[in-house]
């Protein structure tokens, strides 16, 4: 950490920062530029809150040079995480898609469906179960029932399940029917989830806050992994800006940014973001463009009859189309993806 | 609900949203403009998704013309609600100030402010137990103990307590020590802990999600109704936007905007916002002069050496001068302020 | 327009709104729902303004159903715009590249790199000659000179030239050196600007503004065009967000949902987005995967000694790299890209 | 500046940087931390560009200290500017208020209202002559007749005159009629414009542009002040954020951190943020008692008529209740308002 001290403090008030940081067993380090004294901060600052110094008068900005987060990022392991579940590898060459209805409505619904997503290289079946809905009038799901029946219906088909937790309270109960517990944008920041969530084990798809920093979002995965979870992907899924166009504003650079900052893999929710299926297929194929190692995307066997999000929903026809595309790009892109 | 209908839909097209009406029992109601059809939607559109019109190739866009709340609407309680939690009365013509340091740190710390606190015309000592914290190593608050130490230090000076909460599991064992439960910015959208606190019957401060809108906020405040709760006070603490000069940009508009859209008392936290101490005093006098019926602060008794926030916890000292510009100002706008 | 009445309002003032648009020679379409009364407005709304109404007592809100622009929605051309300079097709099945430093330093460093572009499949040359910078301190940009280097370099590698002009008064002397006129981000809404433009009959690349919505943005396309030029293609360059890892967040959705509502042809800049050489080749294949026509990349011979935004730039090896990608890509998407 | 060395760099690549400050006269500081290696650099930046140093491989991220504006900050008078403009001084203790119709119709409007403002204390009369909209189809304003009205109606009633000027070409012209020169928000970064206002001399009320950073705001004021024009006063206007329950989210935060890093005086405009007048007087309230040195309002005779922004003007009773409120407010706040 960096302090500049404020012009005209006075010597007491520059001692009082140094006492501070002896007091915590810091060294500081002096350097008189031509407009501002700064100091350099030396040693291990967690037990020292950056704001204990803030309030000090001779303090004019306080400059952090490490992130928070060690777990997380890329120095921990520069070579890239890559882990299995089963017999499916998530961060490694093979591009992964998920797959599914936005929300579980019957068995019928979801069997429907599902071959045809086995059927275009896709690895994972997702669907809600548990909706965090903007209303409490809205349909919220089918909770524990439609766990059970992803359970079914994806190990008919060779699928792996993935699906959303909203409460630390039913993760034992997951972990009898989920492969990857999906933590949702607006749990990105519940930080008691993402801790029973890091000490069940389980592999984490941990989506995006909808106003999180990447350094924020590093920070959440850091909770996890804190515990003793490595097993982490990232979820990028739209932030919310001033733009109304889409949902959510798809932060493509998040990509490359994530490939710079930390070592686990990036999964792209195009559906989320754009909100209309219209958009989903430009939006997938940019994400693996960009260097995503895989996708999850929204299909429902017949849109119109959706209980919730159906104009996100791709037909599964649009989704062939789609994952034929990706197959070919995969290969400029130096990825694979299942014939 | 009114649906636009793209030019050039076919009249096959139309034809199949009104059956996507009737299907649901509601009425349609045609209207021929220069260069758009219009349907307007009659009837209880709750168990119809949006999301399934959309989908539909004849529709260009939809236009709903109610909220998606109706207990936390003004329409429900024209008059406005003030409520009372023991000896004071939230929304009603004393303004209500709720004060205390960022983090409970010791019992001694506590008890070395009440006083002052109380002197200052404070009715509420507020005080972080449970610390929802971006990084997992910083001080996480004294969870339980933090919330003996306000209840013991509040009944010796005569103040209520407000804490937040993160957990479900946490609101039977905070009933006992909580006269006001907090919902913090990050579990602003946590629909699980929304609904218990609902079911709890303890009265809530519903602090603004950082990237909520006013709306979104008015469905969070529904959940907690709809389970029959209705001593809801909303909490404007800032939101995320571009300017990074202050933490959060206090939304002050969002005061006036409430009084026109629902009958909760509003409260501001100018702390949070500004993030540093220095613009808490006038970002107060403006949530006042704005129309706010309350105000939560942070006070420390010796910002420099506090674990968290130091940088924007006011000084006894400063909290005095503040709440003797709030006394005077009060009467100017039609409130009063205890002496 | 649709108004929708508040609940409440009296017959008189309901009539009141009926006035309005009677003087307005507008016809009223009223419908009765069951919360809310709702007015359909029938005819040309040009000469009324959305405000008259909005400041009546009966109007609780009104609810525009078509777009402001004309020229420039999708309507007004399905088949989409594709317009030729010199030799060149904007707009049509091949991907144009526009490319140079972000600067126009001397005549040597333009000459350094433009064979390198050209021969990377480049059409266009560009190069800041008039830099908007935030500090009046820092290099503003050789101005006319800069425009003269580039016309003389491009013409020796046949290339064509477009940079941004800042002022209508440049115009003229511009239309000399310049195939296409640049409208920058900070110029978006600056309608003299756009008008003297669109007189000018010049091609325009007409950058989005950093807080623009897509909707604006056609607004000030239609500024253009109304004056008669319709040589016009967006460039989108990122918005400003929360997010600051990047120097704006490249909006990629705006590409489809463009090509959803407009005919003109869609141009990105990956370089002004990201404001980091690394991340310029993701955001360049992420561009065109996602449907853009083309891409304008900041390349520069040598990086570091760049008088400004080095860090964005390109070396012309990366930039051969890249082209190299994107041709590959082209393939898979239906275009092409010259060999 | 702070540079902060990428972890594993070579001992070579270090030595690159420290080449490049030395090329350019600095002096490097070198500092060794647990886990990084920092520079200090010292001397006259204004010739490096930060980004020819990003570039370098070895360069992790830059650290700047000092603001990129002098003469607007606050160091530079420490004690505040206040200045005169013929018998009104802004940034005084009296609190100045500017009001007046959105858009100038006619001389029988302005007239008509004239004398009522100048009875509530008013000391500039506003209206837009020049009227930047988003479409080119709406009411553009009545441009040159529109200053000869404001300025003969002004003359009337002992007021001065404040109106927008959006183009470099009418400032020659516009001097004949303006007491002060405001800058829009759409030109806020229009450095040709700011340039030329610095150079007329004339008083300028420069509006914060819609997604413009505090230290962004005083550039644009240095842009104005390195030309030798020093009569500025800031006006906050409202940003663009996620939230649409108000046309711009009014930063009222923005008081009190400009009072911290400027000298110059502070005006808050709440009627474009709130964008309804129902918001005008709370926000107006909230301005004063955030520590601003004015506002500017808009009143118009009969808001129901007018051919711009109805919706956001004041009737003259309202603005009469308005400034009651304000002067009692002033004595609290140590401020004055005219009788």
């Amino acid at each position: 950490m960096i302090i500049v001290v404020r012009p005209g403090a006075t010597e007491e008030q520059v001692n009082e920062i140094l006492e501070q940081l002896e007091m915590h067993g810091l060294t500081a380090h002096i350097s008189e530029g031509t407009e501002r004294l700064i100091i350099g901060v030396i040693g291990d600052k967690s037990r020292l809150s950056a704001d204990s110094l803030e309030v000090l008068p001779a303090v004019e900005k306080l400059v952090p040079i490490m992130e928070s987060y060690k777990l997380a990022s890329k120095a921990f392991r520069p070579e890239g995480t890559s882990f299995d579940i089963k017999n499916v590898t998530l961060g490694g060459k093979e591009l992964v898609i998920m797959a599914g209805p936005c929300a579980v409505e019957s068995e019928e619904q979801v069997e429907s469906v599902a071959a045809k997503l086995r059927a275009c290289g896709a690895k994972f079946l997702r669907g809600g179960a548990y909706k965090p809905r903007s209303s409490p009038y809205a349909f919220q799901g089918l909770e524990k029932e439609g766990l059970q029946i992803l359970r079914r219906v994806a190990d008919r088909h060779d699928l792996l399940v993935t699906s959303e937790i909203t409460s630390e309270n039913d993760i034992e109960y997951a972990a009898d029917y989920l492969d990857m517990i999906q933590i949702g944008a607006r749990n990105a920041q519940n930080f008691r989830l993402l801790s029973a969530v890091g000490k069940s084990g389980i592999p984490v798809l941990l989506k995006r806050g909808i106003a999180e920093t990447i350094d924020e979002w590093l920070g959440s995965a850091e909770y996890i992994m804190s515990e003793g979870n490595y097993k982490i992907a990232l979820c990028e899924r739209g932030i919310r800006t001033f733009e109304t166009a889409t949902r959510s504003t798809l932060d493509i650079s998040a990509v490359p940014v994530l490939k710079g900052k930390t070592h686990l893999p990036v999964i792209v929710d195009p559906s989320h973001a754009a909100g209309k299926a219209q958009y989903v297929a430009p939006l997938s194929l940019a994400a693996i463009a960009a260097g995503a190692d895989g996708l999850i995307i929204e299909v429902h066997p017949n849109p119109k009859a959706a209980l919730s999000d159906a104009a996100q929903q791709l037909t599964p026809e649009a989704f062939k189309t789609l994952t034929d595309e990706i197959r070919a790009m995969s290969v400029i892109l130096g990825r694979t993806y299942p014939e």
